[in-house]
């Protein structure tokens, strides 16, 4: 079996990992587990985060030209190694999705738009998980309940960042920074899906006949200029 | 009677029950009504509430085809339900204006911009009231007055956030974060419209012969070219 | 004499009494000026307001159609009647520099970025003198030197938001409002002149063969082909 | 030897001083340096202030027309007297790597990511450096550590400004306004290129036939129309 018949094969187990990750992870944090259930929950993300190391290694293995599936594959490793980029893999669902394929201007201003929001959601839950955990075991930490920590995340995310929860732990401050940094991202692809449907709403005034002429207009010009030529002597066509 | 014309009968006695829901609304909150003017006002609250609900009923009843009806109606179900929607019924009376038609990019800009600039408004208002409304009940609140509430809307919906005022009931914070997030849209469509006015600008240069050649040229010039045609014998015409 | 005459000649005096204006105010508020002092640079002020007031009725007297002339120049009855206003005639002064007539599209992104700039930072002084006046005298203010006014603009404009000085009289918090929605504006404007420049670099890749055909270009290539026609009979043409 | 001669060979010399600077400058800083230590960093660092500037002063001199020199080269100038420009010789290295300079839009896109991301990391360091040098002096900072002052510069580059840690020194604060503004670029940088990319992408919906047409094009198509014309008598040609 080569690596590509493999992969297609787990590429659904592969999402369902994912979701059994993001349950357990919200379960041992919100659920504030501790004991037995602690030790469970920790057991099953263990067991997700080694489905994703196996299968890594197995497609490695059978991969044709190892070396360069290593380097074609980075984000396939970062995927294995960090938990939280497997969450990628539940928006890559989305393309499942028949209409979301990308072909004229709107498809590919709603799909960039439907992928930001699923990012912006997936990426609020789980800093907010993350925080959480890191902050409520510092002592002077401030954001204590998972409500507490999707309102920070939320006040973070936008940039507006009133000051009444904050990080303090160096972990937590670390996931503040990507929230942050992610939420300028996020307001960029807003803005610029917009800007790109208003350019092009300001750009087609008149009808079809306003629109700017296309190569294949001139295409078909230039064979009817050519159907005018053979019947003349001493014809030097160039193309 | 059909439908579409209960709607155009109704459709004005809609905006004005949005009117008397946003006045009640204020005059309750503002006016921090008690005893017999609360209960006034919370009647004629949930009167404006009645008529849209029996509104959607009756076009639900009216309409051909019900389920294509209720499928392509979902805005109108979120109005009827969520009070706070039926504010876009008075953004709608924007385009009754005769000049707010859109029709060349100045004009779909400025469309875009009043739009937002009325949803921004509108948004600031009703948010200010509401959180006045929750977080004015709540022991460890700090916002306490209209202009306070109106205050820490502005420093939201701009994601400037002091933290001199902060919501602390959950309400208050469900708010909070559809005021952020309005307010990196509303950013978001500020920039694109003004990126597609520069990029306008800045494309039109040198007068008409510099502009992008159009198909309607093309079409006319692919005439002139046929008219050359049909006085050669042996003309093979290819469209 | 009629109303352009007089314009064309007091306009160079009107920018003059600006500047006096904005001298007068920083040394009213910055130098926490008292008696004598005090009340000479509120005479200076009210001076400069009496020209600006006196400018605008003598133009009204002076219009040929009053009515046309004032609905065409609410501008000017703004900057008559409030003073900030009067700081963008001093904007419009920087068009006098020669090289910032917009022709191209450089040239207007460079003119953009100029008048946005000089627009930021006046913004930014006048305001933080405007906060400092009414802050300073509120017993609860925070904001109290210039300096940290001119610290609480910055922070408000690029709407960092610290929440380390804020307004808490109500005209310090409207001038907040105003700084903290320049700012949104300021940094949309910012963005989309650099959208508008990088839309342009990425499209230029190939050389001039490769931009978009002109309409000059299909109206040469028009004259072209009808200069084939007059040699044959029975030529229709049509334009 | 002429300047250019000179500036060739002295490049990357002035790279490595810059390089040496920012090394020196952490040292001082993070390592709290005091005594031997702190002098013997200082001294490195006046040594690197004085390659620059005699390096300026020599190509000055070397310069045909130094008046018109000294104009062209105010950002040498610059790097020459303050030294966190200096950084952007550091920049400026990414250019030597070969797939780096701009062709296409993409390439011209991954370009401005990678300068922009790399401004944005020097930035985030050398304002950290700087910010905890004056803060921790300060007897009422509260930026004490560098793991702090990084915190703090990221969440002013961002603009989200918790509150947590802020500058209450002047240099501090100057720092800070240029955090904030930078911030503010870097945003609009990254919304910029989005923008681009999306406009693009939306605008290649059909192939090469669908794309506007080309000025080569029509050239071409001119060629061909005045192969027509030869045969004919009393052909008026006009270009």
């Amino acid at each position: 079996m080569d690596e590509i018949t493999w992969h297609r094969h787990t590429q659904v187990l592969l999402m369902v990992a994912s979701l059994v990750y993001l349950v357990a992870y919200s379960w041992r944090v919100i659920g504030a587990l501790t004991g037995t259930a602690y030790v469970l929950a920790s057991i099953v993300l263990f067991a997700t985060w080694l489905v994703f190391i196996v299968d890594y290694l197995v497609r490695l293995a059978l991969a044709r030209d190892r070396v360069h599936w290593f380097r074609t594959h980075l984000g396939t490793l970062a995927i294995a190694l960090i938990p939280v980029f497997r969450l990628v893999l539940l928006l890559r669902a989305l393309t499942l999705v028949p209409s979301m394929r990308p072909t004229a201007g709107t498809q590919l201003r709603t799909k960039i738009m439907v992928y930001g929001a699923g990012a912006g959601i997936l990426l609020i839950y789980i800093s907010s998980l993350a925080a959480l955990e890191v902050e409520r075991a510092a002592p002077d930490g401030n954001i204590e309940t998972f409500a507490e920590a999707v309102w920070w995340a939320c006040v973070t995310i936008t940039t507006t960042g009133y000051g009444d929860f904050y990080p303090v732990t160096g972990t937590g401050r670390l996931i503040g920074v990507g929230v942050m940094f992610s939420g300028v991202a996020l307001a960029g692809i807003i803005t610029a899906t917009l800007a790109s449907w208003i350019v092009e709403r300001a750009a087609s005034r008149g009808g079809d006949d306003a629109e700017p002429a296309t190569r294949g207009q001139i295409r078909q010009l230039m064979a009817k200029v050519d159907a005018l030529g053979p019947q003349r002597p001493n014809d030097d066509r160039r193309e």
